[in-house]
């Protein structure tokens, strides 16, 4: 046949079959779970917006990634390449039906086209949580418990990086840097990256030698949380509210979670994440069994979230994050701790076709006791049942119910595939005994 | 500020505000448990494909509505605007890796830029479900009843319409007019559009008028199940492979459901779906409630899903269907059956904002206790805590809890916000009363 067509999807974009995708949605619900105990409350976007819209002040980077065309209306559109642009539309949108402070999450997926080379996809989940209209202290908190609490449930461990970027600012008006803030935050967020000595280099070009090394004192502190602000107080001139705010961050820490065996929370001034929009505390997270995947989820504290979208004066300040959904399976995949796909527990055989309905009535009984449980589909006579336990194994079941003669009444054979072994009960008790075992 | 850009969605396009969300996703998973229940398993694929790939021989409408364009490479693609097309490629390319038959379901967005002033959006959620890799009766059966009990989860009744097409094309070649069978099913499907007159006027043109009548005679046949099909099988030239199906799919019917009191299927030999490749048992569900509405959930069985990427001749059979789930909410929404969106049970008031770590300590007890908790962030003095009231009102909660003097130790004050009375309790009664409230 001519009009054969090969089946292949594009590089960067993948099928997820089954016992992925319910690995996929197991992860999430178990997030989606974590933000909802908080009262986080979930919304939705657009996959496609105005590409004026999502393009915003941005450019660079995001303009030669994003996914940008013309629809039928000749409209100049794009799909989304993150969840934060879209929720700073949404807010400019909908500030009058919101309550706040609002506390948000948003699991979806997003658009890049990134080099795949780098083991990136082009099509990707993240799943973001901010709380948006406090400038509280206890949002700020919050939003870490969150991401501390969110990972715990996944079965992980994580240390937090916390800095101010507000203090690094004071630090810099101290020592009179403040006009190259912007610049200097760049270079210093690349220490992790090109290590001490490049980034004096880079500093030193941007300062002098002088106000590098002191930089880099700074960036460089050293010790237990308090011990590490005290050093940064004094660097910045003293005490300070940016300084207060992370003493204070410090005491919820203590309080809600207690830091004194394995401190999850660590004082580190290189965090200064490179984006301008961060203004005060910000943090990254970082697996302890797994730090060298980098941070997994970082964030912070943002001035004025919708102003681009707002004529009014009034700004919108807010803290939060994101996961990035496939880089956290990536990561659990590598230390093991995936769920593993559940599997439907039990199939009905099917022994005879014409009683294709009495077998359904006999599966609605144990749907009913929230059993699920699969109809085979294709009889076979006595002696080829195998076939049905071979092809329930393939499908990870754990057993095989063979109806008796009478599929709504007589005793039923219950086949446990693993020891290889049948046992005959009434309808009632085979019930109860697969009950049994999910619970 | 010149760089301000107006917030605003594309025509046909939507947010989903959180109550809205909330309910979308209690919607979601009701039908996702009622697949997972009948063994179903998910799977997903890219939003975006090679648009050879999701055209196939498609053209027409779709080729207008589709979403289409370059990427960065140059390379044609397009956003898939249903999920049947994408799952016959991922068919064809992962047939190895696939158990048979294999029971799928898949929800997700599709894109089609249909005219909005239909009330049409053009970007929707479908979730469709299908038994593929079998020709048996027992998966056209199991799929009309996994619609039938999706419904029942949901809380509506439905009556599904069934027929053969078969059993017409059947009729037809006895009635010597199997040549233009396409022309003639695609004028029949449009007989609760249009009318009878209409209809047969249409069919005239392309049978001659007593054809025409025979066939208006077939399509009009109406009364009991069994009755219907001993006319149309009558009326196609006796017994034959294509009635017998039906007849086992009645009683499969009737041993599973009991079709005695109101019978919720129905044999209705004007169904016959316009699609050209159903080959079987097709089907259309329509709500008692609401009928007008259409069809709610309609498909039936496949010859070749996978032909147009496939080199092999061997062809995967199947049989499926698919809910529009936006159609679904419009429909429960005028039935006032939507699901309440269930707002967090209770906040914690801030009192004190240095005690905020205390208050996320005393959440943590009620989130261990599974009972979600959202903690407040902006403090206020004693006098103003009626603040905090209005403020869990609006988010839909039902109780304030007041944390004591020590709020990790000391009795709470919990406030029943719709009966305006706060009773004190020790943390534990707190708790109790509380989860006994979610039982």
């Amino acid at each position: 046949m001519s009009s054969y067509i090969e089946p292949k999807v594009l590089k960067g974009f993948r099928d997820f079959l089954p016992d992925a995708e319910i690995v996929r949605r197991s992860l999430t619900e178990n997030i989606e779970n974590t933000f909802r105990s908080f009262g986080f409350v979930p919304i939705d976007t657009p996959a496609i917006e105005y590409t004026e819209i999502l393009l915003g002040k941005g450019g660079g980077e995001t303009e030669k990634q994003i996914y940008r065309f013309k629809d039928n209306g000749e409209r100049d559109i794009a799909l989304r390449f993150d969840l934060t642009v879209p929720f700073a539309r949404f807010t400019a949108m909908h500030k009058t039906e919101l309550t706040f402070p609002f506390k948000r999450y948003h699991i979806g997926k997003v658009w890049r086209g990134e080099n795949t080379q780098r083991g990136r996809y082009r099509e990707f989940t993240q799943c973001d949580f901010d709380i948006i209209g406090s400038d509280s202290l206890s949002a700020d908190f919050e939003i870490i418990l969150l991401i501390y609490t969110t990972m715990k449930n996944l079965g992980v461990d994580v240390t937090i990086h916390v800095n101010h970027r507000g203090l690094f600012n004071r630090f810099l008006s101290h020592i009179g840097q403040s006009e190259k803030s912007v610049e200097i935050l760049r270079a210093v967020d690349k220490l992790g990256k090109i290590g001490e000595d490049e980034t004096l280099k880079s500093i030193t070009e941007l300062t002098g030698e002088e106000n590098a090394k002191k930089i880099l004192e700074f960036i460089s502190a050293k010790g237990g949380f308090s011990q590490t602000l005290e050093r940064l107080t004094e660097l910045s001139g003293g005490s300070c509210p940016e300084a207060q705010r992370l003493t204070s961050l410090r005491q919820c820490m203590a309080e809600a979670i207690g830091c004194d065996k394995s401190d999850p929370f660590v004082l580190n001034p290189s965090i200064t994440r490179g984006l301008d929009y961060y203004t005060g505390v910000v943090f990254e997270t970082f697996l302890n069994e797994l730090p060298d995947i980098g941070s997994i989820c970082s964030g912070g504290r943002y001035d004025n979230l919708a102003g681009l979208y707002s004529k009014s004066k009034e700004s919108i300040s807010g803290v939060g994050t994101s996961i990035g959904l496939d880089r956290m399976i990536a990561a659990l995949e590598a230390l093991n701790k995936l769920p593993a796909a559940q599997s439907c527990l039990v199939a009905i055989a099917c022994v005879n076709i014409e009683d294709s309905g009495k077998y359904q009535a006999l599966a609605q009984k144990l749907r009913q006791a929230e059993i699920p449980c699969e109809v085979f589909t294709e009889d076979c006579d006595e002696k080829q049942i195998v076939k049905q336990f071979i092809l329930a194994e393939k499908k990870g079941m754990r057993y095989v119910l063979i109806p008796g003669e009478n599929p709504s009444s007589s005793p039923v054979t219950l086949r446990d595939l693993s020891a290889r072994q049948n046992i005959e009960l009434s309808i009632d008790e085979a019930i109860n005994k697969l009950k049994n075992i999910l619970r």
